[in-house]
């Protein structure tokens, strides 16, 4: 089947004039959403899900001509996958719109409260931090996740999805935005990029006119990579994942084994995946030959320093370049280390500050790694698998941060919101 | 007397390495900063107000070298008392370094924790933000006060100081300097920009090769203005303070007039002046009259409205540009406006969503311009003044912030930190 053509808005010749006016719709937008309900925005995110089941069929159609194209120009298997929606998937993007209902509003809450000798009481109350643009590729489920926890936070959102998955995308987002209609809120508070001109992207970083308040770029490095380096907003993401386990002397061999196959081989294509081994050297005679066999029984391709190699023949040499390599796939760099202030210097040097974790019955041990290793996340005695907004309790998370400003680690709706203070009086002044 | 020569080093034709090696040798400092303990981070501010207070004679040598080249320059008077320093002043900022010894080490904090279905407990704990670029103007003393809740937050500091000031703001920071080395601590945790160079701002402005996180630009709005419009990092600053006190048609015309003279005339040249004064029209038959007439007998400039004109022979006739006017002095612009919805919509369209106030005994006035004026500060019954962290408890600010990322309202050592997250497991490993 042919696909059909699709509409788009290329040929306009003025994609900068419609860009500024999604950014000033959205604002305006950002005003009434901060000031809607939490039952108005739940009422919004329960039709949306219901106008996406109801929709499954046209959804399933526009992503048959995505489908089509993709074919068309060779697109591998794991692109084909990402891109691809069926009757269940469907099914859990609407019941992903339910969780984020269901989930605790973040706007309004006081964070924190105090009074002054002069009797004025101080509030710290969270509201939403305004519009969002999230920039992402081949996955068009992204449109309901992010649209979803933006909404939630009273943020408005500017969707901009990737050209491959264009005609998913927006039959998906105008569920959405029947969703947005059937509450009673303004339909731009979600708004999808009309076109699949990458210029549109250009715009977005540069901020339409100071429209928007942050990016969050959902993809892999090349775009990840993009927006960090030509953003003029501030950006929530991570650049990769290069996480570690350190094995330290006073690990047991069980629960290192347990750990560090889990934080390798459950999902091997997460951020969080354990990329490097450090093995502490006094661990090494009783716990490195275990280890290792037991990664390359898995399927493990291990690249490890002079010790590992010697550990097991079917270690391949690493190279410096494997330290800093985030494999993303059934390959592991393994080393050993003299101690733990090593173990740190190495993951301070060659880490990515996003998961790291040590395997110890040591609490002193555990403790001067949970305070001295400046990831995003840092575990003891547990899987870097744990990376994740779901596991954390977070309910639904927009991605995973590496940066050290406003969100860390995963973000969830809490750190889509800023703050202002609320102060009561009786008539103070200042003397 | 002739201003002795300033050695610089203008004249090495390599800024752009100087520079990045500031900033490498910033990000060093800032690891180990980052690990040092409150114990002897206070030591070192201990130690710096001795030393300030021993380098009294040194300190006011240089300032009168920088006030020499000033007064040659015809520099106004205002210009020299930002400049000036004297015992009493120098005396102030040894002081106020110890007042931040004194606050509570906001890093290690645990703000939030919890445990999961797992048994795993997740910690939210309080880590420096990193490096922290300062670019300031005449007022040396800024030297002493941002370089200490730099560090007392833990993070390393890059000081850029104005040229008219150099030599001042070296001296000061060659007491800091001595402190950090009696404490153990290295030098490099507070640099100061050995160059008179402006082109070293534009260094620090893209970043210094990703080794600033967050610039804070003190001075005046043609300073905050360059810094917002051209860094590449984010920046924690307020461009204006347009701050207005709302009268409602329930406010007592007594705490009206008390709120509107403080919240203007206390002292005008600060960002929480107000700058705007808007009565509800329900109120100005019986406030508009006494609220005008006592604001122009304190010595006021009044530019209103027709309403407002109609109250006081006095009044000048405002014009547009006034409602989005920032003073700093003596001048108020006043309108009458509807009601509430007409002052919350005035705000937001003139405003600078930095301090904004109601004066009304309506409890239900009170919380909706609370809720829905989207400023960094909201008062009740309070005068605008407030705004600072001081008399928000902070003990000390480095700036107010009216953008939404991260820091907001006034910039306490809380809000120079980032947070991480630690995971306690007993082997947990994700299904």
């Amino acid at each position: 089947m042919a696909a059909t053509p699709l509409k788009t808005i290329e040929n306009t010749g003025d994609l900068a004039s419609i860009m500024t006016d999604i950014g000033r719709r959205a604002r305006s937008a950002a005003r009434v959403l901060a000031l809607a309900s939490t039952a108005q925005k739940n009422a919004a995110l329960a039709a949306m899900a219901r106008a996406i089941r109801g929709y499954t069929g046209a959804i399933i159609a526009s992503n048959a001509e995505d489908l089509a194209d993709a074919r068309a120009s060779s697109a591998n298997g794991a692109f084909l996958d990402r891109l691809s929606l069926d009757e269940q998937r469907i099914e859990a993007m609407a019941a992903g719109l339910e969780t984020v209902a269901a989930l605790a509003d973040p706007v309004g809450v006081v964070t924190e409260s105090w009074t002054r000798p002069n009797g004025m009481t101080i509030e710290r109350v969270r509201v939403p931090l305004g519009v969002i643009g999230i920039i992402y590729e081949s996955r068009p489920n992204v449109t309901a996740d992010a649209g979803a926890l933006c909404l939630k936070a009273g943020n408005a959102a500017i969707l901009r999805g990737g050209s491959d998955s264009h005609r998913t995308s927006r039959a998906i987002h105008a569920a959405l935005a029947q969703g947005l209609r059937e509450a009673g809120l303004p339909e731009d508070a979600i708004q999808f990029v009309p076109t699949r001109d990458r210029a549109a992207v250009g715009h977005m970083l540069a901020g339409l006119d100071g429209t928007i308040d942050v990016i969050v770029p959902r993809g892999g490095k090349g775009l990840v990579g993009r927006v960090q380096a030509e953003a003029r907003v501030p950006v929530f993401a991570h650049l990769e994942g290069v996480c570690h386990v350190f094995v330290d002397k006073a690990a047991s061999l069980d629960m290192a084994k347990t750990i560090v196959l889990n934080a390798k081989m459950r999902r091997t294509g997460v951020c969080g995946a354990a990329e490097t081994l450090l093995v502490d050297r006094a661990a090494a005679p009783a716990e490195l030959k275990p280890l290792i066999a037991m990664l390359l029984d898995a399927g493990c391709e291990v690249r490890g320093d002079q010790a590992v190699q010697a550990a097991d023949p079917r270690v391949k040499p690493a190279t410096e370049e494997d330290w800093s390599t985030e494999y993303l796939d059934a390959v592991i760099a393994a080393k050993v280390v003299d101690n733990l202030d090593a173990a740190i210097a190495h993951i301070e040097r060659y880490g990515s500050h996003h998961t790291d974790a040590i395997v110890t019955d040591d609490p002193k041990a555990a403790e001067k790694f949970l305070r001295e290793v400046d990831s995003a996340i840092v575990l003891h005695n547990a899987s870097t698998q744990f990376a994740d907004g779901g596991e954390f309790g977070f309910g639904a998370e927009i991605g995973i941060a590496t940066g050290r400003m406003h969100a860390r680690g995963p973000v969830g709706v809490e750190q889509l919101t800023s703050f202002k203070y609320r102060i009561r009086g009786t008539g103070q002044i200042r003397p």
